[in-house]
């Protein structure tokens, strides 16, 4: 039985909170949030769970064994540091931290100290993704060209991330996994529209030694949800609706192939389009595989497959994707007429 | 009536042939293209065309009132020029010309002349363009903020243009028709999967002097076509489908407002969901009220809306873009592995 | 506070059970259900209810005001009828009785007595269906012609119901309460595929007095499930897909109107299409009104729209509709192959 | 080469036309049409067609080889008949005759005078219907336990068919060629909203000896279009929604198996749902392909697969839907209040 610590009872806390009492190989024995009445409630529902205002009596006690983190980003790296430092397993998050720095001071902790350091990125027990993972380790989407992502929908505009680290994490999670590379070259701009310097539209494109490139549409401002993944291959092209309750997967036997035409010194596509098919997904919670996951490799069952390298990959995409977000939006406002510029700037 | 001439018989210049035939205040008098087969075929069915290999005829011809020109984007200038210097109306295909130097000499000696200069930006007659300018321009959006296309399928990977130069004008020629304004900033990167320089995947994001932004996603390389154009507004949201034969616009009486949190110094938004309504459009065919429009032009019963000065704003923006692909092809290429770079180069 | 039991913890009944608990003018005092493990659980996480094994604990208890029953519909009379003798109020699950005969004495019983009888027909608390009424009672659809439902899923195969008394109350409810009439005639048909006597397929057609029709299509043999109600008026139509989260009503502005072509003897229909919207609908859980319904017919703050007078006129289309179903089923039966019924009838 | 002469050039008389036009083995050799400015126009633009006001002059005419009839069907059999005693080939419009004494008289006929005799049932030639014999014949769905069309518009109201004749021909065919039975029971009801005796909303149940339901709803009062045909079998279902252009055509890996259950008398249904795929079809034209089908049943190349004999069938089917149908309405009538009745007989 794993003894594990919650820190953060927000949106995304209360969801762990639900899975870690129902997984039976943990015991959540204590759980950490500032706010008084959510203490009161929690005390009188689960008596069992002792409830801290912050993390230092957990991180104090021996008898923790874990620490499941989901506070704002700008607290990751500081509580998983004092985890690690006690010898407790750590759950983070994502984004795994604020900065690449920190993460990798994290990832070096957690690998002298032989302690299992995971990311949660939640997406990546998808059963739609482990089926595009399928997809493109089997071969079966042939050489992938690009991937193409609109994540775009009313947002929560929080106070410390922006629409790049509140969505892109979860495009370049599922990048690394499918692909196992890192880009070498980021190009991003957006808009800020609501709170200057705090972009609320981003569009990012990656481009990968293997020919691909990769685009993600990322927007707080559209009353239209959409979450579409598109991957196309050689062989086989396949779209991901995350709201598409009956068919979120479908899979076109359609590819493109090339031959060149010698006296145009042209090469020419050649298009093949077939069937479509839509592969029943399992049902299973994602989170309730997270958790177990992080159960597995505590206990060395498992390699942990979310571990705190991809975390670190994937902060120091955003990174990059920020460096060159703000080298555009500074540009842009240089072009601007003069009187946008005064407004911008009160 | 108008006597007209047509210049190039390809898969467009077919559509222009049916729609001159019947306008009743036009005479197709004649037709220019090389292939033989299709002069013979031409005589035969329509003796009444005389049917040249070559322009210069036509231009000869005092009894041409007006030339539309549907061949390769390169031919264009010399055919314009030449017509307009023969005195004649000039309409010609989208993009206008290979370059703003061009269009521009064109538009000097159209004015100079005192001709028709008209670009046959199709979408401009468009049902749901005509409406989504009715919904800009009285203001029922709202403030608007951002315009998001998709313009994806399998492409056509003509000889003298790329996916930049092929599918941009459409967007660029609406944007100029909803806010009659030009950027102030023009970013764009893409991808050559097929030809090397030659673009068949790109990514424009247009930057506005009144705070909105642009963003255009063009592909050849995705067998699921895509038509998909997003505004949003601060009253309202509008998607326009292309692909949707019963309701390809969907208006989203739904907005974002904006107040500031004072102790948090941030400003946060209002979200207001409500319904969704979907108006119908005319099913007229917006070649039809090209070909008129041009014909009204030309007798001067109206003020031509898609005039030289509009093509050239389009390719001035396309130049623009171009320049911004080319430095982002090259900035990638130096980062690319030598392998890759040298099987490129081969 | 209105003390309530709740008789039957299936499916339904625990949903009941989560509402019950939540409404704070409704105290949920007692339990009857015969699975002893439940029992034991209920005592533990719900201390301050009690549990019984069968009713009689409860009809005896002057404290408990107020009856739910949401046991097999076989059950529904006697435990109704107890419960009123014992003048408690109660609300029964739909169908209401068996027959119509059950039905019209607990509708006796409730008014000799001054109780509220309740059937819990959820879908006339249901979003759509209040826009569908306001849609019918203003007038907006103009004279209704017909009434066409889908309504097919992949079926629980319950024991003591069939297709017909499974599926069609909700739409009879839906009908008695848009249109305040019974149909004059009802024709049934349909198909035992499994269970012989049993239809797991059913089709029904009830006609009004004021010349509408209504078609119920009713399955429980199909792998896609469809929740689809078409209203046709002379005004407006409007198809209610309740499987369709973004837009579950799409109010068609369109109509058809006639006129008579004297030289013909015939009348030939007008056509008009107009746009197409889909209002925004609340996006409270009807459950929760229909128990605050419940709590407010007992305290007479509103008259109970859902009374036994509209269930007891639910059962008896039911029973004609069966009656049809049964002859039809007989008749069919009756041409089949020799060896088809000996199949059947083994 | 075939001498074809064309009776009628209505709606589908006029692609009759277009397709018999360009079938190289077939000279389109003269017309029927009593409509003056059409026969002005077809001598001027295919001066090698004779154009006849009515049908005597091409029956006696002994180099005109085959007849295909176009005209309402209340003319059908005079004109099939006269051409057939003329020794000529003939093909007729669906539903072949306007009872099924006409139609078998001149399957009698055709059969005496070794003729082919063919029912333009388009349908059974389209690629959809084709992939859906190939499910059925292959045994792929398993044994069939329904058929369920949807057939809803707004309809043309033709002034010698009602919905049922214009619209169940369809289906009727279908079902006669995926199956290769005819019903053991027809059930059928209706509405007249617009002519009184000609209804405009119809409901179909067929029974047939092999287990198999089928239902169709037809009706010409639904400003929405449905054209919507679900097979289900044991072992997959499928949906063929005409109007879906991308995937017109769904497979549902997904059936229903059946267990008893001793204890309680009962049979009970195991379901297995997986994944769906939708099938490329062939994009052509299926007039193309019923005409070149009557040519290779003439020189005797393939034998006809839709015959006079299918015709008769589907014909024989629909007279007994509207015995049902006649039954029914005269049955509803007698169960309407006086006053509906009064304004009905008006």
């Amino acid at each position: 039985m794993i003894r594990v610590a919650l820190c953060g009872m927000g949106y995304w806390g209360r969801n762990l909170f639900r899975v870690l009492s129902s997984n039976p190989g943990i015991e959540l024995a204590a759980v950490v949030d500032p706010k008084p009445e959510l203490a009161d409630k929690l005390r009188q529902s689960h008596p069992q769970i002792v409830v801290h205002a912050d993390a230092s009596a957990v991180m104090a006690d021996p008898t923790i064994d874990a620490v499941v983190i989901a506070t704002p980003v700008s607290s990751h790296y500081d509580l998983a540091r004092a985890a690690l430092d006690a010898r407790k397993h750590v759950m983070v998050e994502k984004p795994m931290c604020a900065s690449s720095a920190e993460a990798s001071d994290l990832v070096a902790r957690a690998e002298a100290y032989g302690l299992t350091l995971m990311v949660d990125h939640t997406f990546l027990f998808h059963p739609a993704v482990l089926k595009l993972a399928d997809l493109v380790h089997s071969g079966a989407l042939g050489h992938v060209s690009y991937f193409d992502s609109q994540r775009i929908n009313l947002g929560l505009f929080q106070p410390d991330v922006n629409v790049l680290w509140d969505l892109a994490p979860h495009d370049l999670s599922i990048l690394d996994f499918l692909f196992g590379i890192e880009p070498v070259d980021v190009e991003a701009t957006g808009y800020c529209h609501v709170n200057q310097g705090s972009p609320d539209i981003s569009y990012l494109t990656l481009h990968y030694p293997n020919s691909m490139v990769a685009h993600l549409n990322l927007s707080w401002m559209s009353p239209v949800k959409l979450r579409r993944v598109a991957i196309g291959g050689s062989e086989q092209m396949v779209v991901w609706d995350d709201l598409n309750r009956d068919e979120p997967l479908k899979i076109y036997d359609s590819g493109i192939t090339f031959h060149s035409k010698q006296e145009r010194d042209l090469i020419l596509p050649n298009y093949r389009i077939g069937s479509v098919s839509s592969p029943r997904l399992a049902t299973s919670e994602p989170l309730v595989d997270v958790i177990e996951h992080f159960r597995q490799s505590i206990t060395k069952q498992v390699t942990c497959k979310t571990d705190g390298r991809l975390g670190l990959r994937v902060v120091r995409t955003l990174e990059r994707a920020q460096a060159a977000l703000d080298l555009s939006l500074r540009r842009v406002r240089g072009f601007m007429p003069v009187s946008i510029n005064a407004v911008a700037a009160e």
